[in-house]
């Protein structure tokens, strides 16, 4: 074999987002276990290795599934990371070794998008620890896991000016237009204004007007929207229908 | 080693399209050589393993460089595919063992989308054959490359709703709106009326009308345009503005 060629390991790991009662962008990460090294440095993405007769969609769903219990998320491959200096950090290195108990060299990644909505209970058969933090927030965390929570942010934005109906997955059924415009506001990277947004928002007819009102807030209660899928799909905007 | 994870080999392949002077869809196929089977069902997409110190972006613009001579090519990693029978075929075993001087059990592939002018001239240092093929008429192909060029299509036309100006890396420098629509059309799903095309093309302030028009054609001359990016810059289409 040329000895050139690599032979790695590959792995999965999972950007999961979630927007909280505070209106902020949130992503759930995982606590790993590092002999002599602080509690709090040790958060990562959720991941892991794949398995030999695995494809990636596979090991994704299963790790989706071993960390929230939920057996069908809306889940998307976003990109492979593949820089051969990856893993290359000595507690990466003594992690691997623990965690899959044998030295592993070289590891590439392929990373998935996946929207929850933050109400929905977290029940992990796989780890203790299971934490939501808001995306402004996130901790230095190992490998290039940063890098890939950068990149799942741009990835977001297009997949929501492609199909903008995946905003709907990560509020709740029932929500304000304050909801989704500060959501909007969250993933997009321009600021916009509230008014041309409402008035953007009232031209969409699968955002339905509910009867009902906010209940027990300090400020004028606000009425529910909920979105309509079937309606959507029938008027999704095409750029020249 | 828990003997259950993978360790694997990784390629990139590459879908590159072009757009001919009779209006069709087409992509890159090179030849591989296996004894004794007809060179005519050999064809594959361009691709290679990745080496040991590359990333598998590096990987792809290698590949696109030895392929076709042109450094700069709109390259964009779309799809990890990785099912783990996708090279159990005997021929594609036997192929990579002559190529590779191994045997190589499983293989995953990173696939990428890239975007070529028709008219400019491919200069290939690795292949000896290199050749167009309207996307209709592409022959069965090794490993999942069927399925790759398949996805590739979905692909393209999500990229061109998110950022309609590649379709200009498609197409010459002065075109028709006959040509772009025809180009439009290979690309979309839906078939669209060429009156309303022309409606819609003409708001767009960054296609640019030129004085210029076809000369020596049995129908009746057009004039040809160009696309303008820095004006598409300032104005591209976000959902909400």
């Amino acid at each position: 074999m040329n000895p050139e060629f690599i032979h790695t390991y590959v792995s999965v790991d999972c950007v999961v987002f979630g927007f909280d009662y505070e209106n902020r962008l949130n992503i759930l990460l995982v606590q790993r276990h590092v002999e002599n090294m602080p509690v709090d440095s040790q958060k990562k993405l959720p991941g892991s290795l794949i398995f030999s007769d695995e494809d990636v969609d596979d090991a994704a769903n299963r790790v989706m599934y071993e960390l929230t219990g939920i057996k069908k998320m809306v889940l998307k491959q976003f990109k492979c990371f593949a820089d051969p200096a990856r893993a290359s950090n000595q507690n990466d290195i003594k992690w691997m070794g623990t965690e899959y108990k044998h030295n592993i060299d070289r590891i590439i990644t392929v990373a998935y998008l996946a929207l929850c909505k933050i109400d929905h209970k977290i029940n992990s058969s796989k780890y203790d620890t299971v934490d939501w933090h808001p995306i402004d927030k996130v901790p230095q965390l190992p490998f290039d896991h940063n890098q890939i929570i950068n990149e799942s942010l741009i990835e977001i934005r297009k997949w929501m000016e492609t199909d903008f109906s995946i905003i709907f997955e990560l509020l709740p059924k029932k929500f304000t237009i304050r909801m989704l415009y500060q959501l909007y506001s969250a993933v997009s990277e321009k600021k916009i204004d509230i008014k041309n947004f409402h008035k953007k928002i009232s031209s969409f007819n699968y955002i339905i007007q509910m009867e009902e009102i906010e209940q027990n807030v300090s400020h004028r209660a606000a009425r529910y929207y909920r979105f309509d899928p079937k309606i959507y799909k029938k008027t999704h905007n095409k750029l020249i229908k």
